[in-house]
């Protein structure tokens, strides 16, 4: 099938555009009605080895991934998700059927969170295959930005932290079969669960906020040290799933250890104001997110503490870095 | 060099913002105030062996190019270019210098056109480099689409066609050396100029736009079927350079082959009426761009013609494709 074709029949999958979309898929640029004061942007890629491995992980869940990580992202910033552009370059041995079963996981999560895919660019490559997306968002009210927190502040993360890292264990280890063994981890690995909606209610009350993509040592680090504050969390209250804890004792695995620093985790880590909390609670049971206080930020020099029954530890940044 | 590391060196290469961009990079997204009512975006992609090679390639140039090619996609709808983000993987082999360098290639040409870039992404690639750019652009008119071509329009390009396809045969056959040999062949590939300024002011009078990255036979036969038109086009009026003649002569190949069916030629093709000619004219010398009439749209079916003294044939789409 040509280039002109494959867009044709990507066009067909993701269904027609809103009225807000001028113009689509097929000429040079996407336009699109901007409604908002503020634009909001990120991208993010899918790497072939690096990200995801064709030896597990199905097309739908890797669109499906591409879109989730975005979304995490512009959830961290309180902005509501509008329209999106894919670029894919691949290798022949991807065919046809690949692309569009990618297309149809993206395209499911993009209906679920209000999102179009307005336009993008197919390119061959020569090795690996390399997904990019980027995502555009409105904003009227003022961002969630890393910089806010206040001494008294709890600390909250959204989801069970280390599930991701504990489903890309299994992964490793037993491959495809991993996922009748452990669905649960699995599942948060090849196909998060973007808190979108919480992200946008969060942004009236959180005081500082960011997606925990690098894994929580290292975005705990992210927040204290732009706060200009110590962040103080204690270690039992760290969310540690079941299934990640029955995993650990199956490898002989602290599941601590990855709900501390594993990384591709995409719930949210944020900060709210005492007299918040009770609303941020609500907000997010209607939302039905797994909400966990787990710290208080402190007026003390910008470190992470890390305490439990029996002492106090600096909690340094160990999440994932690509270099 | 950690990413952190990697990312505070990038931002001192992009300099300052200005106060339109309200958070730029080092959040989980970038926030930027929009004036306009209207958003449009394109992406496109650098692909290492696909767009590019390490062989004849520097850094600048592929970060230039990275920009030029959206700048152009962007300036075919007669926007003003604004923010960009940049998602880029690429394997050890590739050092910190390499991505500085290319971000001063990408930055110098933002600073030329007025682009911010406000946001990225860095990943490892266990394979080749993958270097992507998404721009957004502010729009307050109408858009210059593909289809509003009438009969009895004259079919315009700017810059000489086929320049970038002789540049890349002769990066082919001399690598680096050809660089010496036909420094502005060489350079129409490498380094290519998008007529962004061009592209803003000629969307009050052109009737439909796109420009040249898939080649002239490919572009042209878009623009007949969209307007459901026939383009005809005088052989002897498409514009071949000196430079192309003298390589085409050293390499024994017809540079008209190059000029019809050649890919990544940042011009813009469009239609223009009789009456806004003249205007048009004087806003290429206005903006430096060379224009050339090659052809007229006629009321027949769609279908693109290519005449010359002695006879009209049918000009097929041959340009660039992926797959």
């Amino acid at each position: 099938m040509n280039e002109f074709k494959k867009i044709e029949r990507i066009k067909k999958i993701l269904g027609k555009n809103s009225s807000d979309v001028l113009i689509g898929i097929g000429d040079d640029a996407a336009v699109v009605r901007w409604k908002s004061s503020k634009l909001v942007v990120t991208t993010d890629c899918q790497v072939e080895d690096v990200h995801f491995s064709l030896r597990y992980a199905e097309p739908e869940e890797i669109g499906h991934r591409l879109l989730a990580v975005s979304l995490s992202d512009i959830a961290a910033m309180g902005a509501v998700p509008k329209v999106a552009v894919v670029s894919l370059a691949f290798p022949e041995s991807i065919d046809d059927k690949f692309i569009e079963k990618m297309y149809r996981g993206m395209s499911a999560l993009a209906r679920k969170t209000g999102v179009e895919i307005v336009g993008g660019n197919l390119s061959a490559s020569t090795a690996k295959a390399f997904f990019d997306l980027t995502l555009m968002a409105e904003l009227d009210g003022q961002p969630m930005t890393r910089g806010g927190a206040k001494a008294g502040d709890f600390i909250l993360c959204s989801g069970a932290l280390g599930d991701s890292a504990a489903g890309f264990a299994a992964l490793q280890k037993w491959g495809k079969a991993a996922k009748k063994k452990f669905p649960a981890l699995t599942k948060a690995h090849l196909k998060p669960t973007p808190s979108a909606e919480f992200g946008v209610k969060l942004g009236k009350w959180a005081t500082s906020c960011l997606d925990v993509s690098d894994g929580l040592s290292s975005e705990l680090n992210h927040l204290s040290k732009a706060a200009k504050l110590a962040f103080v969390v204690q270690e039992a209250l760290i969310p540690v799933s079941a299934s990640a804890q029955k995993l650990g004792d199956v490898l002989g695995k602290d599941p601590l250890q990855w709900a501390l620093h594993g990384g591709e985790n995409y719930g949210l880590l944020f900060t709210v104001p005492r007299e918040h909390l009770e609303k941020v609670q609500r907000l997010a049971s209607e939302c039905r997110v797994a909400l966990h206080a787990i710290g208080m930020v402190a007026k003390r020099k910008p470190e992470v503490l890390l305490q439990n029954d029996a002492k106090t530890t600096r909690l340094l940044p160990k999440g994932w870095t690509h270099f």
